[in-house]
């Protein structure tokens, strides 16, 4: 058996990475959701352990002292993480997680965990972006110029991934992105036992 | 314009690279076919600059001494080599350059062009490595285990290649390299330009 690895999908805000991977998780039953760990409330129909696992801060703090988070951040007085060990054990049963993620989020999991495979999700161009976090309609003129700024800085760290979509139609993106799943399965170092197998 | 890259296919004698880079290079036009340098005489029908490019054991020599070659080796009181300035000129242009080419070869290409992608190319097992090069019938039974012998050492190499192609079924490996084909080109290395192409 081969060992799985961890699938990084990022990109700006608007780039459209959550219709992509949705579209991915639809297509690809195998595929497992990375479940984040975090410290706000349940919402209705939310269930510990599939959509994320819930725990208190205290817990949430113990774990980032103990290095247990492949990443971790705080949003609007929330604490969000991917954890380590649930990734780490998906992995050497030969499963591909899949962690849609913003783009500080990856460089974080880049550090802790450099072995995994990083696909930054592009618009077509910085118009179309603009476009669709407009479309939106969720934000104002100063939050659309803010998303902006940091998706050109953030595009600065595209170097840190390896390798580039452009999210032009959904299902050619999540073509790419299954193409990329297909080629990591076939790399050498995946596949240690190789020889044993081959020769015996 | 992203850049092109080199695909290195190789594999032990028997593993069928030939059968399949044939197939390879038959449904996927675009594909460039590495030519070698060879001081062997041409044969009815080959062309230079197409088939080989043939020359003279004295220029031979003087590429060898300028490190004009990815590899090189002696057949049959024959020289071959890869060219290094053919492949590297087409890989600027952004085409993908295949070489179909033994263990010792690749081996030689991994050190001085380790930007290469290396596939290593398996039978299913070791008994049907045999099976195939005894069907052959051109191997004396010295011959064959010598091969054998030889198909062992070389699998020892694996960790120095990128993939792994099992070549089980002729066209599954075909459609395994499209696909190691196909994600190699969405690597953030080849796009260098792309952030000016997306910001613009």
């Amino acid at each position: 058996m081969s060992k799985g690895f961890l699938l990084v999908v990022s990109g700006p805000s608007g780039c459209g990475k959550g219709t992509v991977c949705k579209e991915l998780f639809k297509r690809n039953e195998e595929l497992i959701f990375s479940v984040s760990v975090t410290t706000r409330k349940p919402r209705n129909g939310e269930i510990n352990g599939v959509n994320y696992f819930f725990i208190h801060e205290e817990k949430f703090n113990n774990m980032v002292e103990n290095h247990e988070f492949l990443e971790y951040a705080q949003v609007h007085n929330n604490y969000y993480g991917t954890p380590k060990k649930f990734v780490l054990e998906k992995i050497e049963k030969g499963e591909v997680v899949v962690l849609e993620i913003d783009v500080q989020g990856a460089l974080q999991v880049k550090k802790a965990y450099p072995e995994a495979v990083f696909i930054f999700l592009l618009p077509p161009s910085m118009n179309e972006l603009k476009e669709r976090i407009i479309k939106r309609g969720t934000e104002t003129e100063k939050d659309i110029n803010i998303r902006m700024k940091n998706a050109f800085k953030e595009i600065e760290f595209i170097d840190e991934y390896d390798y580039i979509v452009i999210n032009d139609k959904v299902m050619d993106a999540v073509e790419k992105i299954e193409t990329i799943i297909t080629a990591e399965k076939l790399k050498v170092k995946r596949h240690k036992n190789i020889m044993e197998k081959i020769i015996s």
